[in-house]
């Protein structure tokens, strides 16, 4: 049986922040012919609609009521309107508390959908973080919402491109704050996480995981900073008791490349930067972010709100595209 | 005219830690057709004797008394004997004091030959920091020896490949002191030496050099962390005020492929992994790195002392190869 409020359950897309590149490459990927599976977009009709004349996607914005008026109606993009009504004018490509206000709703919408099963799973379109703290959401990004409305406290990020796999132990602190935050418990819940995970998919179920060390060198015997010896060595070793192939710490500035020629399945990063740098060194657009440790699949661009592209049409999809074929793989149609 | 003692000055190549992998790596590249220059090896005859075997390099080890004695006699290579004789049944791969302080004999000899101008630039292979600790050497590595040895206040590492050359402001470091360690100051510094390294071989007169930011998405307008506002983009705007076209704080997870792609021609990273790990994401054997401010031209391989290949004669010499070839382009021969 087909037909609108019949077929398969939709991927939950949120059009992300209205003044970034989210609404444009969101109606960019819906219009692609490699879209994986029916989308329902959270967000703002208005915002959608201009940018299909942006883009020169031709594709009728339809307003749904719920999760179930979307399907695959060809020519049509289901969006299911959330959050305060956005004027026409938007100030493209400026960071706003507006903005951020109504980016927060169209998550907190998806997230709703997403723990009472009416959509698949839940994929993301940037949102801008200066302008959730601006909009009095008291959380840096994505992740953490996910993670508090959730309920979820062991969580973790997983960024996954064609050939390498990072988990990130830190994500949006400074990073002084980052290195406080290091502790053994945390390295080996990312451990566990990233074993999870990857448990599934991992031929022999036995992932092996890459812990990568903190200080340079990873801290040369202690030469460079005790954090090494003192946090991940014991967390590696904890993990190792439980089962779990995880090794570590090794020097930072070579574990990506050892992992990226077959070495490991995946690598545990102490913090965003180690991990995101050599994520994207190949570039943007096949990668993608997945939250491990929620109730649901979720994924995730691995770019910003690009508020320089805002408006010109020119911002490329393909990393939400990506995200979309991940949240189709991880999960089950209906 | 030709022959021992007239020729061209040699390169001094100083073999490292005699317990890794320098003495091979040192073989291969003299025994290596694409050998850009004549070359005198400061080290161990007997390690470099052992070296040849284990290597299957079909070289002659012949002890010479200065730099005028080396030539590029073909099977012969050209030895200067320094330091402590090492016994013949070394500890290969372990980390040992009598190792370390040999492996500073060589540097400081190649130091007193390069500053008296008997050789014609200075390439090291690689030692370790553990074993200077041990030898009671009061720095971390090569380059802080290089710094202190040659009086040199202002100075920086760079290290280049075929697609990124990156400099960092500061290295051996634990990351805790390493962020207590950025300054205004310190960030200008590099940021002028960044630009007279390259200004010479950019067409223009011109480099374009992006600084990396310290904390996630470059602190985020001090969302994450203070030190892009306070510490980096001061500084650029001070180098741009010098004419130099200095740009940033960049957040750091893109700026390395933006450089990649040729919008920059160098980064400069806050901190030892930031700038290693996208520099060696792509392989180990085309990295060298070239210390700039120093009085004369000295480059390494990109490696380090790899204790669990010594002895093997498996490791790859390509980065030494490389490192003596930007020595020779950045000297006379004569």
């Amino acid at each position: 049986m087909t037909g609108p409020g019949t077929g398969a359950r939709p991927i939950a897309v949120t059009m992300g922040d209205p003044h970034g590149i989210g609404p444009e490459i969101t109606v960019r990927a819906c219009a692609d012919p490699r879209l994986p599976a029916p989308v329902l977009v959270i967000g703002d009709t208005g915002a959608l609609t201009r940018a299909c004349r942006a883009t020169g996607v031709d594709l009728r914005v339809r307003p749904v009521g719920d999760a179930t008026g979307a399907d695959r109606t060809p020519g049509v993009l289901d969006v299911l309107p959330t959050g305060p009504e956005l004027p026409e004018d938007l100030a493209l490509g400026t960071v706003a508390a507006t903005a951020g206000a109504a980016s927060y709703a169209y998550v907190r919408k998806g997230i709703a959908l997403a723990l009472a099963g009416q959509v698949r799973a839940l994929t993301t379109a940037p949102v801008n973080k200066e302008a959730l703290r601006l909009a009095g959401v008291p959380h840096p990004g994505h992740t953490e919402i996910l993670a508090e409305l959730t309920g979820t406290e062991r969580y973790a990020m997983m960024m996954a491109n064609d050939e390498l796999r990072v988990v990130l132990v830190t994500v949006h602190q400074a990073l002084r704050e980052a290195i406080d935050a290091l502790t053994v418990e945390r390295e080996l819940d990312i451990v566990r996480l990233a074993h999870q995970a990857l448990a599934r998919r991992i031929p022999g179920g036995r992932p092996r995981i890459a812990v990568a060390g903190l200080n340079p060198h990873a801290g040369e015997n202690g030469l460079f900073g005790r954090e090494d010896l003192d946090v991940i060595a014991p967390a590696v070793r904890a993990a190792r008791a439980e089962g779990i192939d995880a090794s570590g710490p090794w020097p930072a500035d070579t574990v990506f490349l050892r992992a990226r020629a077959g070495e490991f399945d995946a690598v545990v990063a102490q913090y965003h930067d180690q991990g995101l740098i050599p994520v994207k060194y190949l570039g943007l657009e096949h990668g993608v972010n997945i939250t491990l440790g929620l109730p649901f699949v979720r994924t995730s661009v691995d770019h910003g709100t690009a508020f320089d592209l805002a408006g010109t049409g020119t911002a490329d999809h393909r990393s939400l595209l990506t995200a979309l074929r991940h949240a189709a793989e991880l999960t089950p149609e209906r």
